[in-house]
C-alpha cells in the first residue's frame, strides 16, 4: 500500500484530462518568449542572465543557456543548486545572505560552478572571503548598488569604494563588477514613465561607474534589469548584462501595464482548474485558491474555458484557500450546474510565487502535453 | 556530487543557528492549544474532526487523533494521502469534487480508511455511487447545505433531499449527516457580532434537520465550525462535530479578532528569519517574503527579535518576493548594520498559505529544536 497521489498527467494526454488544479505551459508561447529575449540582448550586445527566481526549474534554465544565456541568477543561494547540479556552470546570487548556514552553502556552490554573488556591507565582504579561503575556492563579488529601490545595496560612492578595497584585500574574492537593480519600477504601467524612472536609474549606477573609473577600478560587469525595464536597460549603454525573469510566463501584473516599444510578451503560464461547485444562480467556484494562485498582486484578470465556446464568461471575483469564487459577467442569472468539471485556464496575477507552489509544469502544444518539468527548486528559500 | 541544500535544522540544535527562513512551532503554546480544544471538545459532548489543511502534516494529525480526534477533515482528496498512509483511519473531504482524476482517489482513498466525502449535485452523487461500486467501496457522503457563506452547498430543502434520495440510490454510498460551514464568520471581529453570525449558521442547518426529521431520515453527523465560531457552534447542541484548523498555530488574522469568551489560543508558528542587508537610516531587511510568508490576510503584524534586547522594535512593512522590509517603530535615523544576522520571529498573517508553502515544521522547546516534522500534505491541492 503506497498511498501515493497520482500523477496530474502524461506526455500525451489532452488538457482536458489533466488533473487539476495544474500549472501549465503553452510552449508555443513559451518558446516565442525565449527566442525573442535572447535575440534581442544578442542584438543589442549585452549578456543575458535570466532569473531563475521567476521559473525555479533547471529545465528551463537549461533551455535559455541553450538559446545564448551566460547562466542564471538565483535570489537564494539555496535555490541555485538544482541549477547547479543540472550543469549551469555560471550562477549569480543577485542577492545578500548572512549567516554561517548561507557561508556553507556559497563555498560549496563555488567548488562546483562560477559563483558571483552580491554584497552591501564590509562584515559580509569579510566573512565571505575567509569562508571561501578556508575552503579553497573563488567567489566573484558583486556589491550591490541601490540604484533607487532602497532596498538593499550601498547609498554611497564611499561605500562602495571601501567594498571595493575590502575585496581586494580577500585573496579568496574576485570583484566582479556591480549590480544595479530596481524591481520597483518594473511594473510602472506607463510606458514613457517606466523608461524615465530606468533611465534615472541607469544614471545614478553610471555615477557610481564614475567614481570606481576615477579610482582607476575596473568594472567588468553591471548586472540588473528585468522584463518591465529590459528595452530600456539595453539601450542605456550602461548594463552589460540584464537579469529578466518573468518575460517567459507573463502574468496579470506585468500583463496589465504598457508595452509601446519594440518588445511584446505571450501569456505562456495558466493554472488549469475545474468547476467543482455551482449551486447559485450566476455563480460558480473552481478548484483553485490561495493555495494554488499568488494574489499579492491581485486574482487572475481573465477566466479562459478550456473546452466550451457555450458557457458564460466567467470573473474570478475572491480566492479562499482551495476555492475561487467565479462570477458571471453579463448575466445574474446564468446557471452553471451544467458546467460542473468543465475545465478553466486561468493567468496568475504575479508569477513567481505562483510558480513557487507547484512542483511540476505540465506543458502543451495545441491541447496535447508534451513535457511535465520538474520545478526543481520550489521552496528553495535560503 | 550530490549538490542538495544542508537541512535547516537538527535536533539538538539551538534556534540561533537554524538555517532560515524556516517555518516554526513553539510546543509548549502548541500542546496548550492542542490539549485545550480536545478538554473543550469532550466537555461540550462533541466530536472533535480537526482541519488538516491548516498544518498539512501527519505527526500533527496523529497527535490530535491521540488527544481525542475522531479522525481529521481534509479539503482535498490528494491532501488525505499522507494522513491516509500514517495510518489516520478516518478522513472526512469537507469539500466538493468534480471529475474522474478525483473519483479514482475517493476509491483507493476509501479502501485504506473510512472516507466521508460532501456533495451539492446530484450528478456528483451519481458519479460517485458508480465509482464506488466498480471499485467495491462504501462512501459516506455528506450534502453540504449553504450556511450563509454563499460558496459551496445547497441552497433548499428539496434540494438536500433530492441528494438524500439520490444517496440512497447508490447501493456503494451512504447517507452519513450533512456539513454546515461558514467559514466568512470566522474572522468577524466583535465576538458578540461573530456570536450572532455563527448562531444564525446553526439556525439554517436546524431548518435542514428539520426537513430531514420531517421526512424521516435520520441524519447521524452534523459537522462545520472553525476556530473563530467553535464555541458558539458548541453551545448550539446543533453541531455533532467541529472542524477546527487554525487552533494549533493562530495567525495574525485571527490574533487580531476578540476573544471574550473562554476560549484563547497561543501564538506557536513563526518564520524564523534572518536580517541580511541594512544599508539605509531606520530600515532592515530580512531574508523572508512572499516566497516565506501568505500575506493574503496582511503582513506579520509584529516583529520579535531573538536573542537581543537592544535593538530597536521593528515593523514588517512590505513584502517583496524574497524580501521583507523593516522600518524602525520609532528612530527613523536608527541603524542596523550591527544588527545583520540577528534572527526575527513573524507571526503569520495567515497561517494555511503559509504552512504550504514549507516542507517542514522545526519545532522547539525554549530556544532548542526537539523535532522535525515533515509538513508532507505541502502542495497537495488536488
Amino acid at each position: 500500500m503506497t498511498l501515493i497521489p497520482p500523477c496530474a498527467a502524461r506526455v500525451g494526454d489532452m488538457l482536458e484530462t489533466v488533473a487539476t488544479p495544474s500549472l501549465t505551459i503553452d510552449l508555443d508561447a513559451f518558446d516565442a518568449n525565449l527566442a525573442a529575449m535572447s535575440a534581442y540582448a544578442a542584438r543589442h550586445g549585452v549578456a543575458l542572465r535570466p532569473h531563475g527566481k521567476a521559473h525555479k526549474s533547471s529545465e528551463i534554465a537549461k533551455r535559455q543557456v541553450e538559446a545564448g544565456a551566460v547562466g542564471v541568477c538565483c535570489q537564494k543561494l539555496s535555490e541555485a543548486y538544482p541549477f547547479a547540479r543540472a550543469g549551469i556552470g555560471s550562477i549569480h546570487v543577485s542577492n545578500e545572505f548572512v549567516g554561517a548556514d548561507k557561508l556553507a552553502m556559497a563555498v560549496e556552490l563555488a567548488s562546483h560552478v562560477r559563483l558571483s554573488v552580491c554584497v552591501d556591507a564590509l562584515s559580509q565582504v569579510r566573512a565571505l572571503g575567509d569562508a571561501a579561503a578556508r575552503a579553497g575556492v573563488t567567489i566573484d563579488v558583486l556589491p550591490e548598488i541601490d540604484a533607487g529601490q532602497h532596498r538593499c545595496g550601498v547609498t554611497s560612492e564611499d561605500a562602495l569604494l571601501a567594498l571595493v578595497d575590502g575585496i581586494a584585500e580577500q585573496r579568496a574574492l574576485r570583484f566582479a563588477g556591480i549590480q544595479a537593480y530596481h524591481g520597483g519600477i518594473q511594473h510602472v504601467a506607463d510606458w514613457s514613465a517606466r523608461k524615465s524612472e530606468a533611465n534615472r536609474a541607469a544614471d545614478i549606477a553610471s555615477g557610481y561607474l564614475r567614481s570606481l573609473d576615477a579610482r582607476g577600478v575596473r568594472c567588468g560587469v553591471v548586472t540588473g534589469g528585468g522584463t518591465g525595464t529590459v528595452e530600456f536597460d539595453a539601450a542605456s549603454g550602461v548594463f552589460t548584462e540584464l537579469q529578466p525573469g518573468s518575460y517567459l510566463f507573463m502574468d496579470g501584473d506585468y500583463g496589465g501595464i504598457g508595452w509601446s516599444g519594440e518588445l511584446r510578451w505571450r501569456h505562456s503560464l495558466f493554472v488549469l482548474s475545474t468547476i467543482m461547485s455551482a449551486t447559485r444562480p450566476g455563480m460558480a467556484v473552481c478548484d483553485v485558491g490561495l493555495k494554488g494562485l499568488a494574489v499579492d498582486s491581485g486574482l487572475p484578470r481573465s477566466v479562459h474555458w478550456l473546452d466550451t465556446n457555450t458557457a458564460p464568461a466567467l470573473s474570478y471575483v475572491a480566492a479562499n484557500d482551495e476555492h475561487g469564487m467565479l462570477q458571471a459577467q453579463h448575466d445574474a442569472d446564468a446557471d452553471f450546474a451544467a458546467f460542473a468539471g468543465e475545465r478553466l485556464r486561468l493567468p496568475p496575477g504575479h508569477c513567481d510565487p505562483t510558480v513557487n507552489l507547484y512542483d511540476e509544469y505540465v506543458c502543451y502544444r495545441g491541447e496535447r502535453v508534451t513535457d511535465i518539468w520538474p520545478i526543481d527548486a520550489r521552496g528553495l528559500s535560503r
